[in-house]
């Protein structure tokens, strides 16, 4: 490949601009530059992959990365730096192997150590699954039962009782290709992720399983929060991959009194107490206006959470370093928190915004939360007041030489959702979509799977839009 | 993470286009969905990268993918597909281990059995180098020298004859990590892979290295084409590793007398036949009237050339399978080309630029080309008239919902270029470019560093953009 060499992408961008602005364009280009050359995310990265790794809310290794935050915040030197307490649920995947097997009705067991040894040459296909978080176990021996696939939304509700009691449910309902961004095609398939036990078990099924939610095809299971209500009964809930939803869906259209044995041996075991780690730079001119960002330092258990969400909590971290590297005092209080528990439960979230809520004496302007993975960014979307959004979106053109080119899109982040009540703009980071669900909550979101100068450039731009927000202010939304 | 579900983009962007061009947006969504659907060109990269493999110029890999090229676009059902011959080089890496120590001058060897063999513990540390595409051997024994390393452009003037004369000159200029489109990085770069070794033997050097050509750190030696002239002594060159080229460079800095030892036995064999592979559409109503889109069908031989140029070469297919299932009729004559030999020689596309300018009674108003990656698609760069550029970039809010954004880069591909003494408009696909230069000419260019979707994404912009210049036509450029 051979390009020839032009620099027009900056020169037009800088055009767009006004005189007045030029002042912030070199403010970006110092963050991006910087970002670029010495970028610390990705060391910082390594280390929450590699040296803690998975840390699912409860679990030693999320302790561990509340200290490590800790001391990575307090090296940057921010006028201060503090945990704020919470109680998470500890949920656990447990030491025994997670199973599942394609089978047939009636296959005798001979004894437990041999619990498939049959008489007649049985269809027996082991397939990978992992158990949702929240789920209940099985029992020690596993759950089989006749296998009932649902291929259409309003399915379930169609079979009712008579055809679901007894079974175990099979929501095989994919994330939709022909989405461009690939968020859209999300929403609508993990509904089964979270609601499909309860809304199985309504009407009598034993247990409920999902195809993972992904858009790529292969034997990774993808795991993810599910919940349950009081009147419902529990049932175990699973994900099964993609390659062997296909495989399910193609043996049931030949065989549909197919069953399937699967065996988990998760427990929820109780609250617990935890942290978000919050690092402050006290506001020079306007103190009582706070800009909160973050990400959330939790993740599941299958792999590092390299894109999810610790690029993000990295992303964050290189915020503060960037301002401070580059000497920038903010005129408003800058409030740097890593979230926990945004996976399964959004107590930090919650917390956080309960806290703001109680300080009268300041307002929370505006919110910035990355938590769509370290991938190379192409905007920001937003939610707030027109007011609020029209701000944010004037300042697009800053952003155009450093490819970003998306403001309009609405949406906002979990973990600062709760800060909507008190009148809070909240903004997010929007990177590059396409490969985002084919690690997420698997056991492929390790830190392989992060581009360096994709995460740097994502951390510069919140910089820069932190930058923005500092320098111009936004107002809190009327009435709040 | 969790995301609103909301839908704003495509609507903000069909409100930007008007009425008479509603025709245009149902077209590209149909391309984007028949794509995300059914795309066929991730496994047609599958067979090009697994079973037929790396395919320099001149290996039989190549003509098995000539063969590959002729039966797939036979399949699809053009009006004609044909061979159009040409003479390639042929240069082959040898089957012998290309090896490199850094060592230190004065070392005895024993015998060659045991070739470093020393009286003292000296300094000896294998790197990892490649030979440069095109570069002579080393004696069978290597080559050892002193090392003199450039780290700025106008260095090696300023050493002269006298600091280089017998010495292996190490090109140590690293791809500018500020620039945000990494093809700007490139340029300046990669001018030392191409002339280094005729830079350095002009002043009497024995041999060439260069910083392999990328912006990541990391272990793989990146190839690619060098080239000599007659009246300078023709001396090996190869690139080490971006790892050890630090390494060395650290190394120099405490002891500058160091010594390298490379070994390689890659080898000119004369031109050998092969071909440039074309399926045509021919137009119904100006048939006089020719777009060429095209990929490169040779690779580098360390791994599959799964984005460079595979991804080009399946997405150019992938044109042609949309087309027709779509069931357009092309007004103008549509070339599909897949060019043989852009990597070392160019020799394909100059072919078919001659072969059209012969073509008197054509006039060849387009022509596209995909040679920057399997990436998602971020736009569309070219080269032509400002009326020809204008009106390519009227088209811009078509393309807006599928996420491409950046049209206004000026750039035009390798393999089409010969055409432009003909007038012809030039147009080059434009991926998101972070991971580009990670894997271009390394062992790392494999297909599972391609994702399904950006590939398909690439290759419905590509069939868009055919549709609208088929559908509105460009002018030739004037006295053309």
């Amino acid at each position: 490949m051979r390009w020839k060499l032009l620099f027009c992408l900056g020169v037009s961008a800088f055009t767009r601009v006004s005189a007045q602005d030029a002042a912030d364009s070199v403010m970006l280009s110092r963050m991006f530059r910087e970002g670029l050359r010495n970028g610390k995310a990705y060391e910082n990265l390594r280390v929450l992959c590699k040296e803690i790794g998975p840390r699912l809310s409860g679990s030693p290794q999320a302790d561990k990365a509340v200290e490590w935050g800790l001391n990575t915040f307090s090296a940057l030197r921010p006028d201060s730096v503090f945990l704020q307490p919470i109680a998470v649920p500890q949920w656990v995947r447990g030491s025994a192997e997670e199973a599942a097997i394609i089978t047939q009705m009636g296959i005798k067991r001979s004894n437990k150590s041999r619990p498939f040894a049959v008489e007649t040459a049985p269809l027996r296909m082991p397939v990978r699954i992992c158990a949702l978080g929240g789920s209940i176990a099985t029992s020690p021996e596993g759950l089989e039962a006749q296998v009932v696939e649902i291929t259409r939304p309003t399915q379930l509700d169609s079979l009712g009782r008579k055809g679901v009691e007894g079974k175990i449910v099979f929501f095989n309902i994919p994330m939709d290709p022909t989405r461009i961004n690939t968020f859209d095609a999300y929403g609508p398939a993990v509904r089964y992720r979270g609601a499909g036990a309860r809304m199985a078990a309504r009407y009598g099924a034993l247990g409920a399983m999902i195809r993972s939610v992904t858009l790529a095809t292969d034997t990774n299971p993808h795991t993810g929060a599910m919940g349950y209500v009081d009147s419902i009964p529990k049932i175990p809930a699973c994900a099964i991959s993609t390659v062997h939803a296909n495989l399910l869906h193609d043996l049931l259209g030949k065989d549909p009194s197919l069953s399937f044995w699967f065996k988990q041996q998760c427990a929820y075991k109780g609250e617990v107490p935890s942290n978000n780690v919050i690092a402050e730079l006290r506001g020079s001119e306007k103190p009582e206006e706070v800009i909160t960002l973050g990400g959330h330092l939790d993740s599941w258990d299958l792999a590092e959470g390299a894109h999810d969400d610790g690029a993000g909590i990295v992303q964050t971290i290189e915020c503060l370093r960037l301002l401070k590297q580059l000497g920038y005092k903010p005129k408003r209080t800058i409030r740097f928190v890593l979230f926990m528990n945004e996976e399964n439960g959004l107590r930090g979230g919650k917390e956080y915004g309960a806290w703001a809520a109680r300080r009268k004496n300041e307002r929370y302007i505006a919110a910035m939360e990355s938590d769509a993975g370290g991938f190379a960014p192409d905007g920001f979307c937003s939610e707030g007041t027109p007011a609020q959004r029209k701000r944010m979106q004037s300042w697009e053109p800053l952003f155009r030489p450093y490819g970003l080119h998306s403001f309009d899109r609405e949406g906002g982040g979990a973990d600062i959702s709760p800060l909507e009540p008190l009148g809070t703009m909240m903004v997010e980071l929007m990177p590059e979509s396409q490969r985002y669900f084919d690690v997420h909550h698997s056991a492929l979101d390790v830190l392989e799977s992060v581009n360096p100068r994709e995460l740097h450039l994502g951390a510069a731009a919140m910089a820069g839009m932190l930058y923005l927000l500092d320098r111009y202010g936004v107002s809190v939304a009327d009435g709040k």
